[in-house]
């Protein structure tokens, strides 16, 4: 593609000046559609360096962060004319697509959906690979946001301090409608090892016909409420309580998902739905924990990193999943989850703007005002800690302006 | 265990002079009980080999296999009281349980059930590890029985010739509720590296719960009859029709299991039960097909042997397995099964009565009348190819005693 101007679009804040700045980015999943826009402090501008010499002018303001069904799609394009944020991609003049706005997207449905963005819209999706996206987001979250990744052991979240120069390699697992797993090995140098198809949209398809659970999230909740051995066989149950210790099962390992649900004369009616739920959470995380650390193993990467929307900072689910890396890895891998464990795609696409000659986002490493300024030296992007933790909706940042 | 003296009990055929010879052997598992008992052709005796000399007398006849529910026990107690294979079995006399007759048992229900079977059939179950049951079942099925193990490739079962110095190390792959992934570097040679509790159990009891289908074979034949698509998210549904090729992904690609569940306004009733069953036979079976490959890879396994009561000879789930093997293993590795696949522990029960000093089973290389004779040296039994392979049920069989 060749890029050829910026459009020349108004600002949010109605600043002209900057209008360089791209403010979207969408990664249009199976399930969900996950929006990442940029909105400007007001009075952010240039900064003055440590020497007093005047630098790169900086936008102050905040990644917000959004998601929407896939299958609702026409509202997340009503909330994006809402806000104006189709205004400000980018134009270039090829011969299919002159003078058309430009918007970074990934995930299939950028291809799927296409059509009905330009028409409701108006805008051109430019599209960035779904991999790419993922990993460029990821390695944005662990350099460039500080306490971005954590442990989840015992019901205590701990943040992990990433060491930037022994970051890589790692795995990176992303849970979304499918799991992908990829072996990364620096910025852009990535290779998709594995996946599986059992993931978020596995829990949500099968439950909702286990349950009849209208949203994702309340059938997460019914979960939390739930005992996942009213319907899972456990050793116990066939070894009459016992263990069955030479192998290293205990009697509360779970030998068969659902497996007491053969032996009754009990119908999906006679389960309460939050033991469904349960069950049906804890078999699907157990199962993405043990093919991400034999594929970890594989590569002899230490690292497992679980991001998606399938996790959602749900206690049960990131419990699961530690316990299941450390079992299978007897004590080994830790799995390490990250705060904005859903937006990675979506955070990657909004990265790429400054690939096409843009040079609107630029590391800017003297940012005096940030209380935490990392660099992110790859992507040319600084941002600040967030400080109220448990508010993951938004990340506080800054984007200096290339000279 | 001190074992003093066999139990002279009547033979099935009233002869009373090879009275050692133990007839049952019981796996009792947390869905599934198998039975393998032994039962003698009239008139077999003493065989002559090449030389002319009377070689040790041998005993023919079959070894006949069935199963039974778990949850149904009186009903397998009444089919062996009915035929008096409990009758057959040997004698010990320590302390604690004299002059009982033993029988051998594994699985986890050989200690859950020890009390009832004593109640009912008067008789001690001898237990006998369950691993180790399941890997000597194995060896001997690869080495005394001949066209036992198959590739199913695109429709076509394929027998493979075990070269019997070339058979270890291999990985087999027990499905049975749950599943045991075992690498087996010889006889009793063995480790439980992995496994899964996405298995048989799983199948049954979330299709029971999502068809209620009244059997596991009726919830196959249905799975037979069904499209995944229609619930299964593809890479198509997501890109709309595209492929990923990138990554390797065609359009057809299964993204996410049941994936598609979440984004129409249908509930279960909606969907054809067969379709459900059909993604829930491909979900499992795809998932631990790759399980498999990874640990096979893991440990450097060249040959997977897939068993347990799940597969059936069911052709879709064969298929399934071997295009998930193939799939992940990039062609490298390819799946194999057992036509005896669901007796393995049962069958391991029962060779292990020799190593309890009766004598009874030895191998007897010379059985001239054998139209196939496979030495299966490690455990002292010789055994006939079936002639009819569609027969599963059983196997010809001959048994020689010791000197």
């Amino acid at each position: 593609m060749d890029v050829k101007k910026p459009a020349s679009q108004e600002n949010l804040n109605g600043d002209e000046s900057e209008s360089q700045i791209s403010h979207l980015a969408l990664d249009i999943g199976g399930s969900l559609i996950k929006v990442v826009y940029f909105l400007r402090s007001n009075g952010s501008g240039g900064s003055v360096d440590d020497s007093g010499k005047k630098s790169d002018p900086v936008l102050e303001g905040r990644l917000h962060f959004a998601k929407f069904e896939t299958s609702k799609i026409n509202d997340c394009l009503e909330f994006i004319r809402s806000k104006n944020l189709h205004l400000a991609g980018f134009r270039h003049h090829d011969a299919s697509a002159s003078d058309k706005t430009l918007i970074k997207a990934t995930g299939g449905g950028a291809y799927k959906f296409a059509d009905l963005i330009k028409e409701k819209l108006g805008v051109v999706l430019d599209k960035e690979d779904e991999m790419d996206c993922l990993v460029t987001g990821a390695n944005f979250l662990l350099k460039a946001v500080h306490q971005e990744a954590f442990t989840y052991v015992d019901g205590q979240k701990e943040f992990v301090q990433i060491d930037q120069n022994d970051l890589y390699p790692y795995l990176l697992v992303n849970i979304g409608s499918g799991v992908s797993m990829i072996k990364v090995d620096g910025d852009g140098k990535f290779e998709r090892i594995s996946g599986t198809s059992v993931g978020g949209g596995t829990f949500w398809g099968l439950g909702r016909l286990l349950t009849n659970c209208k949203s994702f999230d309340e059938l997460l909740e019914l979960s939390h409420q739930g005992n996942n051995r009213v319907i899972d066989m456990l050793v116990g149950d066939i070894y009459g309580g016992s263990e069955y210790s030479k192998i290293g099962l205990t009697s509360t390992n779970i030998a068969s998902s659902f497996g007491k649900a053969i032996s009754d004369n009990k119908e999906l009616k006679d389960y309460k739905p939050e033991d469904v739920a349960r069950s049906l959470l804890r078999m699907i995380s157990n199962n993405i924990g043990q093919i991400s650390y034999l594929n970890a193993l594989r590569f002899g990467l230490k690292r497992i990193f679980f991001a998606g929307f399938f996790i959602r900072g749900h206690a049960y689910t990131m419990d699961t999943i530690s316990v299941a890396v450390s079992f299978w890895s007897k004590g080994d891998a830790k799995a390490m989850f990250l705060r904005h464990e859903g937006f990675l795609g979506a955070l990657g696409a909004f990265v790429s703007y400054e690939n096409h000659g843009l040079g609107g986002l630029k590391t800017h490493q003297s940012v005096q005002q940030f209380a935490v300024s990392k660099t992110y030296a790859g992507k040319k992007i600084c941002c600040l800690v967030n400080e109220d933790l448990n508010d993951n909706e938004s990340i506080d940042f800054g984007v200096a302006f290339a000279a």
